[in-house]
């Protein structure tokens, strides 16, 4: 199968992220495999609030990166859905114009039912996108939620989608979007309201205390028409060249390398506690703790030494 | 000095909340030996950017409290800190007027160089102040980081402080405070913008969409002449019902306990892949996945099989 992907099958690539996202030792085996080819592709993180506009968004954004020449992946994240294996959801149904298009390939992402999640799997997925010769990767969140936050955050560049209007900028802030957003979006900024956001976040950017060389650029679209995509795509460009200028990008992506190797060792440290006994040993541990009938520190020595540790 | 402690023993709860703070297995068995007698202390968190009058508040709480008979135990907690051991912070001075009361402890905590940190102290500080036959622990944090905003959220009772200002109600909001306050507090509320900070947390409070049966009451005080610490410690009172009254003080100590239990399992079993060949073994491995000469899967294959695991 990665091979075939390698090879530009795109049932293949399709058949290899639905065995990340399932977890466990065939997703590490694809892991194993992928890692070698995978460096190649520049990842853009597109978050904000539901409704902001970002599926449009994200389609008018292929348009314009295809027209680069870009080989295109796109990867919408969403974990609270019930759905998995690339079902067609109705967001998806706003990026059908590119669904003939052989040179873009859009997946839905929702991986429930084993430790780490999309935290895991989406780096993975990435990385399979990377090893069939996608050079670049649009991964979409459909709402702002702690896990899509992180998966957002951990391309190289993150794109912020907010509104006009007041609440909008102040949720933003609240989910932790400030943080994260390395280019921020006023979308549907033909709406009243889009100076005054545009001066909150202008504001909030002002007071952030944890901001480095570069300060996000605020950019107005309408998705809708395609006002100011280009400028968005040149504002993607800016950043990119800045990250690759200054070395901020080869040690971005090893630092999350490294966090990922700390996440991949914990998780599976804690399924191997979890496995105990067939799972017996920790329940009862665990109620132990919370009638207070054994202490924490002494659970875990008894769980440590199960293990022989 | 479990036992000192127990009989009321200053100088005793002084050595064991250090010896918890500098972790490790002698940290643990202050642990183990805390836990039977430490379920009778309720905790009030109080938190908030720097400079919103944190510990004037807290001062004003102590009196305020101490005339219902409680006995009181303070931890200011600052991981930003290099003084540990209850050194005499600048801050604290404000507190001073407390130091010659039996019925008040008061200490800093500041953690480092040890995995898990204040977000495991910290709890095991409360139960050597509970296994002492405190009934009152006030939280305080320095500023508003992650930590800080960990463990003041973990409290029974959680005060989140602001000011008037536009700004500063969206940086509580920026710091994820609105998500774990059960009260707020406008400080300083004589000064200008005291109604538009009330009227912009009520917005806000509108917009979450994870509040649950108890909105956080808005209180205003202005805590260098005392005025509405009254009132804020009758809401602390009426929340303390509010939790007893539904359940939710048991249940939410339970699953506290439960996080506690999974974070110093993770936490043991991360430091025994640490120690590995003294280090060396994690050290070389990481480097590895860093130059991705090997992927993150093989590289934990690899560690976990040095563990026998």
């Amino acid at each position: 199968l990665v091979e075939a992907a390698a090879g530009g099958d795109r049932a293949a690539i399709g058949r290899l992220i639905s065995l990340v996202e399932r977890g466990g030792e065939t997703a590490r085996q694809v892991g194993r495999l992928t890692f070698p080819n995978s460096g190649g592709a520049y990842t853009v993180g597109i978050t904000g609030p539901p409704g902001a506009g970002k599926s449009t968004l994200t389609d008018r954004l292929i348009t314009e990166a295809r027209r680069d020449g870009h080989l295109i992946g796109v990867l919408a994240i969403d974990p609270t859905s019930p759905y998995t294996g690339g079902a067609i959801l109705g967001d998806r149904v706003r990026m059908q114009g590119h669904a003939l298009d052989e040179g873009v390939f859009i997946r839905s992402m929702a991986t429930r039912g084993h430790l780490g999640g999309l935290a895991l799997a989406a780096p993975e997925a990435i990385r399979v996108l990377a090893s069939a010769g996608i050079g670049l990767v649009l991964l979409e969140t459909v709402g702002v939620g702690q896990v899509e936050v992180e998966v957002a955050g951990a391309a190289d560049t993150t794109v912020v989608v907010v509104n006009p209007g007041w609440g909008d900028a102040v949720q933003a802030n609240k989910a932790g979007l400030l943080e994260i957003a390395d280019i921020f979006v006023i979308n549907k900024a033909d709406r009243p309201g889009a100076a005054e956001t545009r001066r909150d976040l202008d504001n909030m950017l002002d007071m952030s205390m944890t901001m480095g060389a570069w300060r996000p650029p605020v950019v107005a679209t309408v998705a809708s028409t395609g006002d100011g995509i280009a400028e968005l795509w040149a504002a993607i460009g800016r950043h990119r060249e800045h990250l690759e200028g200054s070395g901020e990008l080869e040690a971005r992506r090893q630092r999350r390398l490294g966090d990922e190797l700390s996440e991949v060792l914990v998780r599976r440290l804690e399924a191997r506690v979890h496995e105990l006994d067939d799972g017996k040993a920790y329940q009862q541990v665990r109620e132990g703790v919370v009638d207070r009938s054994i202490d924490p520190y002494s659970a875990s020595d008894e769980l440590l030494g199960r293990l022989g540790l």
